[in-house]
Parts: structure tokens; C-alpha cells; sequence
């Protein structure tokens, strides 16, 4: 990824129109209706025909496996909700920017996710001694910096063991859509997006470290050109809020009528429970506590609310979240070459009318 | 909309980000799946309560009426597959660029929308002998060029009066999700996306042309500043394919291994039947006939398939439809000042490797 900071190129927008983000006033549904999750997809959508589709586990087991759907569905059946975000969310209000996906904050959705433990068919392979990885392979090809490749990621095998990492066929209740991954995707709660890989063709129980584009060139946190990083993986602690008011059209700053004004979002991390969440009418020069809701799960995201005296005149709304590691939102990104994983706070843009 | 012709800016991409197209490989879908099907949202998804929502249809009728959504399923139901396309399709493609949702030229969907003839309705309420237009105001609330207000379009009498023109309460099948316009919108097949109003809260029966800002300030077409315009309202004659073989990342340029590719893509029109689709692999030097499938509707796109006899080196793919009316897309975008109804010629760069 070249940096950037002139204007936004049309093979970017390329992107932006393909890949298309959660709009914010969604964050008000629990979960993310059909065709609002944000999608990132590196290549095409493939055609895949669920009836001929087989998903093949081997590597380094004792029992190499070939699944079928039904296969799949037989087994035992977890749902659960959790959020997904992409590393790149945000990267596109970074200076100097990554051309890459130009991501503003709506990279973000919590889906209820349903399917079965990758641990048990795991296990049902018999994972050797000697394994450390477990290697996803996806059906959609494409290019990357020159390789041609399937879209690949790995996980250490502590994290593919872990109870709550699904093979997951169905979202909100219904088949998996193609653009999710159908016939079957990959789910690990906490991770960002690239983690979950879709349209799952291929598990391979690795002995060495992958070292795939998407683990040694993309995905990585470097400081310069010459930094060779360090991985991304879990989710920075991040709150959003639904802007309130009326939109202008072009640019989305808001509108809103002077009074009572029930603000509220959600918020999420990969790194524990979100324990507070605060809120900012000015800039965020001071803060204050919003109310948080009930939690629905270890890694879906949790509803914030907060009142605003609304006064006449401009303000800049921003909200701001911790967890329970202690981490917390900070007010300017946090530069990397890539533009991953910017968890700085949102800034809302709003005029108070009389 | 001021034109610019260097790189986008953030407030697009901000638009670009909500306001998804569907990538071109769900050209392959003969209905465009949940969550696929192109979006533009002037303002924001309102959130509206189904249960508490009333349709009011009033101004110059008899018998003004107040329906619930209970009501409209009672009502006649007829289900039709239309193609839906963005009047700014190919805007960013245009030299200069006007400055709104920036399109490349996946502003497109095709479902299949159920409802009631909106007929009907208006025979209910009983237009009266004055009566000129018909308005359609949605519950979606926002600010363009600083006006406040409900997103609404009209549309002539006799328009509004085809049989084919309904009130819309599911899509493929399944109630209408919220960012499509639940819980009903409108759909005039044939028309460009602006005029199918979602979130439908007031018909009116007007004795005057309605004078909003949707019809004298956007969607019109002008040569220049000064011009009045003439408003956009039928889809002009386009094709498009999917584009074969797998993308580099960014930019979106093909990789195709050599030998007989299938070329395959749809193509409508909202003025006639298409007749005819060509083909080119020389950047539109030289066509030749591509094969048409079936009809499936009136307004719904039709599949072509054309065969590729894929030698090593560069080459750029485009197809190009005609309509009955003998329209057909030009080579090169026919600019006005507004970037709308921008058909000319796909280009699809090709590398073809041995």
C-alpha cells in the first residue's frame, strides 16, 4: 500500500462502491439487518454450488476429512452474536493515507451467527502433536502485489481450539448470502474481519507458521516502509454513535433541533467486556458518563445511551469507549502504514437550530 | 453539484461508503440477492414503527384515504421483476465530475418486487377531472442546498396510472428490508432509481406540477450551469458484463488464463424490449453479436452470453445493447453537468496469460 494524502482515487472508489460500509444510523438495530453489514471482499464472489461443495480438513491429522453441508448441519448447532469490524476501518481519516479500502468509521456489524464448532471437527480429525496452525483457504481468487493466490489466513492452534469458533452456515436466522460467505465461513470472536474467512473451501492443520501475503504483506502493524510489523488480530476497543438529527446530503453533517436529544450507539472490543462508555459535546475537550445496556454477548456489541441538552449553535459530538484490559479510545489515530486498526473517537459534525 | 476533476473527496467517499453498488460478478444472478442490489439513500434509513405506520393518500381525490400496511396485503397482489438503476450510474467516469455519489458502474439491481397496483389506490380515493400529477413523499428527512425536507418525486398522471406501477411491500420474496424502503415503497419499471420513492408515507394528488428539489434542481439534465435542463426520467439503454477471470485487488483489472472464455452479462433498457448486444474485445473497434436469453419481464434486465476465443496479451472486453427504440450506448459518456444517465461502453482491462 502506497500512502497518500491528495484526493481519493477512482480505483479506491472501486473499492468503496464494491465494498460497501454499515450506514451509522443502523447501529440502532441489535442486529444488523440483512445487506447493512459492512462487507470487505479482497476478490470476486465466487459461484459456488452448495450441492457439489465439499469442505476438505487435512494436514497434519490422523483422520483427513471431507465435509458436506448437510454433514455440517448434522453436527452440533452454536449461535451467537458477535460484531465484526474491518482492520481497515477508519483508515481513510488517517493522514497520510493507505490506498487501499477508504474506509471513514462504517466498517462494522453484529450478526447472529450460526453453525457448528470448528473444535469438534478438529478434533474429530485428530489434530498431531506437533500441529501450531490451522490454515483457512477460501474459494475466491484473485492478485495481490503480483502472487496469485486463493484468499488465505491462519490461526495459532490455542485460537482454533477455542469453544466459541464456528463453522457457520446461517446469519440472523437465514442461509448464509453469497456475499457472507455461503455455503460456509469462518467465525472467531474478537478478531478483525480478515480473520473470518468466507466461502471455506479448504482446513489444513499446519506444523510451521503460515507465511501467506495476507500474514507477511497485508495485515501487519508497521511503524515505516522498513518496519516488518507486527500482526493485527484482535479488535481495538471502539464505540460509534448513531449521528443524530437530519443529514445534509453532501457533506453528512448533521442537523438538529434545539432540545432534549437521546444520543445513542454502541460499542465493542476484541480485547474483553466493554466497561464504559463516555460522551463528548465538544470536541472532545471534556467527557461524560453515557448509560450502558445489558450486555448480549462476550463479543457482540453493547447499546450505549446518553441525554444532550441541545443548545443553538455548532458542537462536535464524539463518544468514547474502555474495556475491560484498560484500553480506551484515543483522539488521533494512531499512524501505521497500512492504516489498520484506527480506533480513534468518531467526531459528529452538528448545528443546533432554534 | 459543483464539478472537479482531480481526486474524489472524503464527503463523496462518504456517500460511497453507504451507498453500495452491487459488484458486477452478481450480474450473474437472474435476481440480485439480499444485501447485493445497488443502494442510494439521499438522507438516512428512517426508523420507521410498521405497526403505527399509515399510508395517507389525499390532495385532489374524492374520498382521501388512510391505509395501514394490514390493508395494502389485503389488496390485489401482483409480483413483477424490475431493474432498478441509479440515474447517477457512470458518474464518476465523466471528465469533469459532478460532485455527488461517485459510481463507477455498479449502480444496478434486479428483483422481484410484490405489491399492489397503486390503481387501484387512486381509483379508490377517486382522482378528480383537475388532477395533473401524483406525489410520492417518503418518511426520510434531510438537507440539500440547504432546503429542509422529505425526500419526494412526482410522476405525470398518466404514469402513475400503468398498470405495471405499484406499492411494494416485499422484494425477492421476503418483506421489504428497511433500507430498500420498509415498509413500502414505490416502483415505476423503467423509470431510474430516484422516482421508485422508499419509505412511503403521503400520496397527493396534485392540480399543479410539483416544483420540489428533486425535480427542479437534481436529476435534470444540463449542458451547462445556466441551462434549465429537462428532467431524467427513463433508463437509457445499457449493457454490462461480469468480468471474466479473477481481479487484482486495486485496481480491478482481470487476469484470464488463454483459451475459450465464456463471456456473459445483462442488459436493459426503460425504453423497449432489448434487441440486440454486441460484443468487443478491442476497447469497441470492432463488435460482434452476442447470443440473448429469454425475456424475463417487460423491465427486468435480460441475460446475454457471448464466446471468447482468449489470446495471450492485452485486451479491453466491452458489450453494448440496443433497445427497440434503436437506442444504443455510446462509446463515450455524453456529459451534463449533473453526471446523470451516463451509458456509454463498459471497458474491462484484461491481462491474458498463457
Amino acid at each position: 500500500m502506497e500512502p497518500a494524502d491528495e484526493g481519493i482515487s477512482l480505483d479506491e472508489v472501486g473499492l468503496a462502491t464494491r465494498n460497501h460500509g454499515m450506514p451509522l444510523e443502523a447501529l440502532r438495530y441489535d442486529l444488523t439487518p440483512a445487506g447493512l453489514h459492512y462487507l470487505l471482499i479482497h476478490y470476486d464472489i465466487p459461484a459456488v454450488d452448495a450441492t457439489s461443495w465439499r469442505l476438505e480438513i487435512g494436514g497434519d491429522v490422523d483422520r483427513p476429512l471431507e465435509l458436506r453441508l448437510e454433514e455440517l448441519h448434522e453436527r452440533p448447532q452454536v449461535s451467537r452474536a458477535v460484531t465484526l469490524e474491518c482492520a481497515g476501518n477508519g483508515r481513510a481519516l488517517m493522514t497520510p493515507r493507505a490506498v487501499s479500502q477508504p474506509w471513514l468509521l462504517e466498517a462494522v456489524g453484529n450478526a447472529e451467527w450460526a453453525g457448528t464448532p470448528l473444535r469438534g471437527v478438529l478434533e474429530e480429525a485428530g489434530v498431531r502433536e506437533g500441529a501450531v496452525e490451522v490454515l483457512f483457504t477460501g474459494m475466491d481468487r484473485g492478485v495481490e502485489a503480483d502472487v496469485e493466490q486463493e484468499y488465505e489466513r491462519s490461526l495459532p492452534l490455542g485460537e482454533a481450539m477455542r469453544d466459541d469458533v464456528l463453522l457457520v452456515y446461517e446469519m440472523n436466522g437465514r442461509p448464509l448470502l453469497p456475499q457472507h460467505g455461503a455455503p460456509l465461513r469462518l467465525i472467531v470472536p474478537g478478531w478483525y474481519g480478515m480473520t473470518h474467512v468466507k466461502w471455506l473451501g479448504r482446513i489444513r492443520v499446519l506444523t510451521e507458521p503460515f507465511e501467506g501475503y495476507q500474514h507477511t504483506r497485508a495485515y501487519r502493524w508497521r511503524t515505516s516502509e522498513d518496519d516488518p510489523g507486527t500482526p493485527i488480530e484482535r479488535i481495538r476497543v471502539r464505540s460509534l454513535m448513531v449521528p443524530p438529527g437530519i443529514p445534509h446530503f453532501l457533506p453528512r453533517t448533521r442537523r438538529v433541533a434545539a432540545g432534549t436529544v437521546e444520543l445513542e450507539g454502541r460499542a465493542w472490543s476484541g480485547h474483553g467486556r466493554v466497561t464504559r462508555v463516555e460522551v463528548s459535546v465538544d470536541g472532545g475537550g471534556s467527557w461524560r458518563e453515557a448509560e450502558l445496556w445489558p450486555e448480549a454477548g462476550t463479543h457482540a456489541w453493547r447499546r450505549w445511551t446518553a441525554t444532550w441538552d441541545a443548545t443553538p449553535g455548532d458542537h462536535v459530538l464524539s463518544c468514547r469507549a474502555t474495556d475491560e484490559s484498560g484500553g480506551t479510545q484515543p483522539l488521533e489515530p494512531d499512524h501505521n502504514v497500512g492504516g489498520y486498526a484506527n480506533n480513534a473517537i468518531q467526531r459528529v459534525v452538528v448545528a443546533v437550530v432554534p
